[in-house]
């Protein structure tokens, strides 16, 4: 639950939620360094001291901020690839709704969680840390769902779970880095090359058709889903 | 040349080329934002009207920081690769070339350029664009290589000289991303992806032993250069 009107006065009110929608704007486009109390009050056409009651302090808004982010990349890229079963198929949902994120620009610019990844890496204090830990968060999501397939028998057991994820995730930020240079079809690739990963690694009793290509790969799960 | 005490008085003088120096260190683990001309000053034990007689404004001191960080990328990366030789040797040696720099820490954090390249990317303005050019610089180099490499008939005239290097320069990015999480052989799997791309797109002219491993790889390549 959202608290509405928690600051009153003649420059308007915003909820929490409204003042870190557009937090995440900024930052995502320009890092947390873009991100500061003065702008925000500006953009928002709040008061200073009002955006204080809210974060006390800028870290607590950068904070605040990237929690609100992840919270937007959950709820875009994890649930959406829970809905999906459980074992190949889910570990399949997850790159592709990652891949479908960066697509759709969930977020307007490369800073969440990619840039802010790269950026923030080796350094001490909250904000890197959380950063760290939303990444981490992700990769072990995709761990887990490797993990769960095979308990289902869908993928080998022999495969370690964590080289594999790391195997689908660089695949998916290379491409999202070549998409940035300019290579149009960057991402279907990625998807072709995930999907020859997991062929790689399937049980043998997945029918190896079903990996023919990703037309036959989603003709499959459509068939399975029903 | 350069130019030595440009500037005088009691706070010490630096020459331009140290100043940088410092300015690359500062960027690199914390992005152009954490660079201002009072830090800089600060930690050079100069006066920041002394620094202003070097860079006149932050986004010129900006500029300057990243022509240096190229600078050392150059010398770093595609200097010692133009010593091998032209052909599919040159290919490899650059992609080698580029994970050395990251495992040797050349920079001191992850910001140039691939930080750099994520943050702005999409972004107006004098800084994001020359960050951009050097990453496109960089991947020119690689494209080129490509291509001097099927004149010489090494690789496959069919291949796409765009399309390989895309590949290359994804695989690299993924391994630099997977490094950062933890994956200890990210590098030393990415060196067995990328001599696996280059065995599959190699002309029939090359023999094929030479890409069964990293080290008959190696071997073959020390062979060829005597």
């Amino acid at each position: 639950v959202v608290s509405k009107g928690l600051e009153s006065g003649s420059k308007g009110s915003r909820t929490q939620a409204e003042i870190l929608e557009h937090a995440v704007k900024i930052a995502a486009s320009e890092g947390l360094s873009g991100l500061t109390i003065g702008r925000l009050a500006e953009e928002l056409k709040m008061s200073k001291s009002g955006l204080f009651a809210h974060f006390r302090a800028k870290q607590k808004l950068e904070l605040a901020t990237i929690e609100h982010a992840w919270e937007i990349f959950s709820g875009q890229v994890l649930l959406p690839a829970e809905q999906s079963r459980e074992g190949i198929d889910r570990v399949w949902a997850l790159c592709d709704s990652w891949l479908r994120h960066i697509e759709g620009r969930v977020f307007r610019g490369s800073y969440f969680f990619t840039g802010a990844f790269f950026q923030h890496t080796g350094r001490q204090g909250q904000v890197p840390s959380r950063v760290a830990e939303a990444v981490r968060q992700w990769f072990e999501v995709v761990k887990d769902s490797v993990r769960a397939a095979q308990k289902r028998g869908e993928i080998e057991n022999g495969v370690n779970p964590r080289q594999i994820s790391f195997e689908l995730q660089g695949l998916m930020i290379g491409a999202y880095w070549n998409r940035l240079l300019g290579h149009d079809e960057a991402f279907e690739k990625a998807r072709t090359a995930v999907l020859r990963q997991l062929a790689a690694v399937a049980s043998e009793d997945l029918p190896s058709t079903a990996f023919a290509s990703l037309s036959d790969w989603r003709k499959f799960l459509r068939k399975r889903d029903r």
